[in-house]
């Protein structure tokens, strides 16, 4: 059965968070503002939460520790803290790190969920009521239901999922990605492009999300050149911001592919940036979805006026720089780990272990074994 | 400010209700269902709700007396009759009448609204939770937050509108339209056609709605010669319901605009169905939109495959058959009414009396004046 379930009220446009602080005296009396050390403080939005929540007569408690890929820790401490301080609601403040991690703790905090449970399926669970405030152009995460943790017990990235951690509200304001560097824009808008050509390979892809995962495709399209050269505009920055938005609608009723699974295995094991990872990986993964589904695959080229897959991936291999490697061991392993992944059966096109040690040998194979 | 909200889960597919049948178990012990006097039966919705309630011991009373156009009398006595009944939760089936009359009594089963003030703004009042089940392929009011009423006061249909008036659960099944007499589908498709078109001509578009309008522009052009020639699929069925549902996603953003207000009178005092009187007056409109948004229209026209508002109206002409004609006088008082809606201004076009006179009177107007 196809679905369709998107209840965030997203609001954007410049001096998005001035406009409308109305909202933020509707949430409760206290708030936790969820943030990385940096990224918020730099771009002026905490300076604009914080000024929203004092008009409002609001108090706040600031929990700006949020690592890269969020740990399990992490959010218990943040679930305390929140608890502790009796917080009504939590403000997310960033990219989908922030934003994921605010939403584990929203429900840590009037959840009591034993640590070694936290993957074994929340859906049932309440959580605080949020607002999340994106910074990169990339996650979706303002928009869908789920937060992605770090898990190191399986060694990856693993999504907990909920009705209650749709936040309320995402107030997008294209001028917060101004002060991003060049390569997390870069990586973002890569991830943001990836959720919307994985959601309509989907086996829940619908005509709703089509319609929304295509224009994505076509905003991000419409950005690619200036992009590449640094040159993006304000209103170039609002397209991206809002297509990584409609990515998240798109995989809020979709779900993502294996190349999600695959991407948090060079994430978990190598660091590199989420959206990178994705970005590495994509190509390859949908060389093999064309040979089964190839009306598809077209669909998602079109937007962006791309005639072939070879394009594609001279296009992404010009943003993204030379690539990381892995070796033949490695490879191993990350296919094993990936081919138990639950993304694998969302997709329409059912990818062996074969195939998916194939992509992993294309993209990022090296020639000589060993390291 | 731009912004989307939309809260309502949509589900999609033959079978839906029986298929969700936990859906209703959560809604609460007793329903009213609101429905007309036939179609509801005819196609089998009726049967498929009252087994979906009986299968989680619910009870419930039928409310079947809403009239084309509901009035308000209808509504007070549909929310009197939930209130008597203490009822839950109201499930709605049908088109956009028995939804829209549904949505009013769930707000009059909760709240006490006199009855000359029910147009006076009803944004912040709750309502019972509803699930929608459209029947037509049309109005989209299973995913909009507005009522529309026939308002004899002021000579036309008028909406309420009020974030509670958002259904819970929307249950999409192409299997009802299936006994749709002919014109009733191509009438309510048209409406949801306008819908999309004028989504894409309001002063609150955004990326999102666009991505929607288009795509949900591009199925009903799929479909038009197979529903001129009465030769349906289920496929087509679905994706025109489908379609229907996403013009009420566009438009619960960026309202309606003239086109609709200026169609009410055709219903109020012509009894013209609500999609037809659209219809006839949409391409009219569209060559004024065009001469200040010639971008906009030609965008609406590139999903139907069709290289001028000509050949538009001319296909709309075939759909719709000969059209009423108004009086030079008929044409006077209309402009009137429609010169003092709302809509007026949520139209990036910027439309005069001048105008929406010769809106009417390329559309309908006659030779001779006088009748």
């Amino acid at each position: 059965m196809k679905q369709f379930y998107m209840p965030v009220k997203v609001l954007i446009g410049e001096n998005c968070i001035k406009e409308n602080q109305e909202l933020f005296a509707g949430m409760g009396k206290k708030a936790m503002i969820v943030t990385g050390r940096h990224s918020a403080k730099v771009c002026g939005a905490l300076d604009d939460v914080t000024e929203a929540l004092q008009a409002s007569g609001q108090t706040y408690v600031l929990y700006d520790r949020v690592m890269n890929n969020p740990s399990v820790d992490c959010v218990y401490e943040g679930g305390r803290v929140a608890r502790e301080e009796q917080v009504d609601f939590i403000v997310a403040i960033g990219g989908g790190s922030p934003m994921d991690a605010a939403k584990a703790m929203a429900m840590l905090a009037v959840c009591d969920i034993p640590k070694e449970k936290i993957f074994d399926g929340v859906a049932a669970y309440p959580a605080l009521p949020m607002i999340h405030v994106p910074t990169t152009a990339g996650t979706g995460s303002e928009v869908t239901p789920y937060a992605i943790l770090t898990n190191p017990g399986r060694e990856t990235k693993t999504s907990i999922s909920a009705s209650s951690l749709f936040p309320r509200y995402a107030l997008l304001d294209p001028a917060y990605l101004q002060q991003l560097p060049e390569h997390s824009l870069i990586h973002t808008v890569i991830d943001s492009l990836s959720h919307s050509m994985e959601g309509m390979l989907s086996v829940r892809a619908s005509e709703i999300t089509d319609s929304i995962a295509v224009h994505a495709i076509a905003l991000i399209g419409e950005c690619l050149p200036r992009l590449k050269d640094n040159e993006l505009s304000q209103e170039d920055r609002e397209k991206l911001l809002v297509a990584s938005t409609m990515g998240g609608m798109v995989i809020s009723a979709t779900g993502t592919t294996v190349v999600h699974s695959m991407g948090y295995s060079l994430t978990f094991f190598h660091g590199t940036d989420h959206g990178r990872a994705n970005g590495l990986l994509l190509p390859e993964f949908l060389k093999i979805a064309r040979q089964s589904h190839p009306e598809r695959v077209k669909k998602m080229l079109q937007p962006l006026r791309l005639a072939s897959l070879d394009q594609f991936a001279e296009q992404l291999h010009d943003l993204l720089g030379q690539h990381e490697t892995l070796t033949v061991e490695e490879i191993e392993k990350y296919t094993a780990l990936a081919s138990g992944s639950k993304n694998i059966k969302n997709c329409c096109v059912p990818v062996t272990p074969e195939q998916i040690r194939e992509i992993f040998t294309k993209s990022l194979g090296q020639a000589e074994s060993g390291r």
